[in-house]
């Protein structure tokens, strides 16, 4: 038996995370760029380490209680447990809020696919807690990228000191995945600000008092826009209005309605806000009037990336913590002994709970590099020079973003699902994180745009752009891994298994768009889901091979070994699929299209 | 949009219980037999009538409440909310405990198929209260056929009265799948009774005051006797003593040492239990020393049965009240409307939102059908006369009680996840039931044999029973009703896939039945749980096969329509996973049976 970890040391596996970070995706490289001269490999790993101390010792301790003390609102103030507080205080003391902003805006300026790994270490601690300093940094980067100079200047930097929090505020209760549909308005006022009016659900962060302010990121409409959501804008809605000399004024006319009541992610307020019950609400116009949407797109992908990411830190620390449950519960025997006086084995010993480590395992260590390399993409976007390569990383992150955010929401809410049933009765109960981790992770594939609406963002949209450019350059980067791996006589079964799964699903994503060009719109998109889960599978099949190509050119040892062995189940256990898959989405099915509502 | 139902009327559909008892499985054929003279359909129709209303009435209500009130222990009594006692006492009013007793018992005498069905309905409303009187009826039934005229006088009587309820005993803290280690010690006594002594975890039902005297069933070992599951006997021990008069005298020495608090069926106690700490529990001998294990396999198939009948139940509910809010919710427009000015549509218009209300219908109707048609076998076993027929009753119920146990625990789960995303958003509010009938269906693939126990079961034992003639009576079931399909041009389809299905699992199981028989265990065993799978989309493809059979035979309606698409549905969808499932199988994948501890 090994000996039994906190909690918090089962987070995600320090191990693979530097593997992730210095031989998959070549991190040392990119630190080379002028924009991070002075950081090294100490210089990370010392910020990685600190997270994890902080996530050990400040996030993980409460998880517990914070879902079993959900925040409460009496009408005036929310009161959220203060071990809250606590650790987000000792986050930002830590400087963990502007690690990724510039210099000249008071950050450390390092790279994004940092901050999202120490972001994954916070998240599978504590992932409520997370969420503040998630939504506080993704709203900032915004602001760091279309606000003013006055904007940054009063709204930005109190965000990358951690004074302010932040929030993207887009539904409304009549209007969630549609935001042709809003309603908020925003009506010129004499100074240059808005008055805004409406109602907006779903607020993660929505309201507290964990920051001296909250600065809103609000979608609405401008009088006389265009229709739909050509007519959207952005505007910044602090919750307290600020004074001229920057310090913190009268409450703005934003009032919480009241907090809704979650399955899992229960630490994080979620807020129905109304927005100008007095007609006293003052906002700022980010950018140009109606291009809102676009603008909130630098914050939506980033939050989709991070709604992977998070996933994947809940799927990771679920792994964990099944794995250390499974080497220290004895019992039974293997099916092969049948005398009751030897002793019972732990249950890692037994072939289908290894079936169901060794699934999650493929899962979760595929996500994170999936999540990561994401973050990679975004870093190469601000450093690359080369203006060709430059659109290559554009392409390539517009293609990757949809499998980001949905296949681990799907795959690593699987994991946690098994994770509980590796436990098995003591994993149906609270005494365990695993199935809070279930719950916290059951948002994932709803929030920032549901699994449906990112395959018909798939299909319908991300592989026709360009004329399928962003495609074909995924396909060609998925070819070259093929080639490499068929040079190595371990993995030549991998390689043609990908190949085929490649071939069939190149063809199939030829008809779909033939019919979709041909204004068959409904049949071609009727199983986008679908065709968004064969190229989830695609893509994860690659980044398996990538990291197989990668360990089996480094010294033997265990930890090389998991790789390929978790290689080798992805490719015999799911690969499979794709073909299948692919075969149904040719077959242009409309068994569900064309199902009418009464026969329900 | 149509008019809002009350979660009571959202249950399970009506007119397809009537098709499932009536078209289905000849329930009048049936009640032909002696066993139930003078009970005809009107008789049956007025019991399920009475069911739901007070599934409606008493049940559902409270439901929510009693998830977020959960019961408490204070140290010496449990405190369950008043709503639980006042719909059982309803419930044991209008004659719901007795009735598949006979009548010289005390009960109606009615087939088991109509108690199975009124459970159904009274779990798809509150699973939680449900589970007191399912586990007291299965309790009662143990004893009707194990116990002596005594025991069923004293501790029966009372049940099938619904003064005493239930439970069963098995699992110690130590031994939960693994019986054969069980510790709980049983020591004759002077006057013919057993001095019990050990502990008993995860008891639902295990204690409260919701009931005049609860009556454990438990396992235990009496020394002497052999090792492993060879030496457990069952006992009867009850939590008050009963007087020779036949009235309840002193507490015995059973304690409740605490309960678990689990993630769903949180009003349904269970209970860490201590016997005999102060050397004085009392437990009385069901049948002989040392055959515990085949009688609480009674009542164990009865639960395993019920667990797939409960999950059937929460998948069917989850499934209705998805459809109701996609009926209600409006939300964007189909893809081929680029227009903002035209009118949201309801999102059962959506081709994606109609995939997951059909996927849902496939499983929950189809698991609707396997659940009853084992309660059938039930009741066919006691009423058939020739012992030829009666035996192929007999192995048929063996055959099919694991599929009947695990698919629909894994696959309403599956069901529950995706009504929680066809209601997004407010899905993962506790506003709506979904997300608690998904937690309430997460125990099922756990409890009375894990998905894993059953797969094992399965291909380790059932298959290779009597020499195969379990498997080979059901797969030539199977075939009968692919030669009747062949002759309906509409379902030839179908007749085709599943002959494929058909050929590709008795090839399969042939490969692996010989390794087993060869002495090749453990890469025969290691993906068990994968043939489980396999053989359960087969059954369920036989099962929406003969769906549509019956539905093609009817007059045409809405109801035969959506019959035929949830049948087309699961053909195209699911029954072609069985192929690439056997292939797997065949290729005697070691991926997860060789992976090495340190490899994780």
């Amino acid at each position: 038996m090994t000996q039994e970890k906190s909690p918090g040391e089962l987070l995600i596996d320090r191990r693979d995370l530097d593997f992730q970070l210095y031989q998959m995706l070549g991190l040392e490289a990119l630190l080379q760029a002028p924009r991070y001269a002075g950081v090294g490999r100490d210089t990370v790993d010392s910020i990685i380490d600190t997270a994890y101390r902080l996530a050990q010792d400040k996030f993980a301790p409460s998880a517990g209680k914070l879902d079993a003390n959900e925040p409460h609102f009496d009408g005036e103030r929310v009161h959220v447990i203060p071990e809250v507080a606590e650790a987000l205080r000792a986050y930002i003391d830590a400087g963990f809020m502007g690690l990724s902003f510039d210099h000249e805006d008071g950050g450390l300026q390092l790279p994004f696919t940092i901050a999202t790994a120490v972001s994954m270490v916070f998240c599978a601690a504590n992932q409520a807690i997370n969420g503040y300093g998630f939504l506080t940094i993704a709203a900032a980067h915004l602001l760091a990228t279309h606000g003013s100079a006055e904007q940054k200047q009063r709204f930005m930097q109190p965000m990358v000191e951690g004074r302010y929090f932040g929030t993207m505020c887009l539904s409304e209760p009549h209007a969630g995945s549609s935001l042709a549909d809003i309603r908020t308005r925003a009506v010129p006022a004499a100074d240059g600000s808005y008055c805004i009016k409406g109602t907006k659900m779903w607020i993660s962060g929505g309201d507290h008092e964990l920051s001296d302010n909250i600065v809103h990121l609000v979608l609405a409409k401008i009088p006389g826009g265009p229709a739909g959501v050509k007519g959207i804008s952005l505007f910044i809605v602090p919750k307290h209005r600020i004074e001229a000399d920057g310090t913190r004024g009268a409450r703005n006319d934003v009032r919480l309605v009241g907090l809704n009541h979650k399955m899992g992610q229960r630490g994080l307020t979620n807020c129905l806000l109304n927005f100008g019950e007095h007609d006293d609400c003052v906002g700022y116009l980010v950018g140009e009037p109606h291009t809102g949407l676009a603008l909130m797109f630098h914050m939506m992908n980033e939050a989709r990336i991070g709604v992977g990411s998070g996933a994947t830190s809940a799927g990771y620390t679920g792994y964990l913590n099944a794995l250390q449950y499974a080497r220290n519960r004895p019992q039974g025997r293997r099916p092969d002994c049948r005398d009751p006086s030897t002793p019972p084995v732990p249950i890692i010993e037994h072939a289908d709970v290894r079936r169901m480590l060794l699934q999650q395992k493929a899962y979760v260590e595929g996500c994170l590099t999936l999540s990561l390399e994401c973050a990679m993409l975004v870093d190469r976007q601000r450093v690359e020079e080369d203006p060709r390569a430059r659109r290559e990383i554009d392409l390539l992150l517009e293609m990757l973003t949809p499998i980001a955010k949905t296949f681990p929401s799907e795959y690593c809410l699987e994991a946690n699902k098994l994770a509980i049933q590796v436990l098995g009765g003591a994993g149906y109960t609270r005494d365990f994180p695993v199935e809070r981790l279930y719950r916290d992770n059951r948002l994932n594939p709803i929030h920032e745009g549901t699994t449906g609406i990112q395959g018909l963002d798939l299909l319908g949209r991300k592989v026709r752009m360009h004329d399928g450019e962003g495609l074909r350059l995924l396909l060609s980067r998925i070819e070259a891994a093929i080639a490499e791996a068929a040079t190595v006589p371990r993995l030549r079964e991998e390689a043609e298994a990908l190949t085929r799964a490649l071939d069939a699903f190149r063809r199939t994503t030829g008809e779909l768009t033939a019919a979709l060009a041909a204004g068959r719109v409904l049949p071609a998109l009727a199983n986008a889901t679908l065709y968004l889960d064969a190229m989830g599978l695609l893509v994860l099949g690659w980044i398996w091979l990538r990291q197989a190509l990668v360990a089996a050119a480094l010294p033997e040892s265990a930890f090389t070994r998991g790789k390929l062995r978790a290689c080798r189940y992805f490719f015999r256990y799911d690969v499979p699929r794709i073909v299948p898959l692919c075969a149904m989405l040719s077959s242009f099915d409309d068994t569900c299209l064309n199902a009418v509502d009464d026969e329900f």
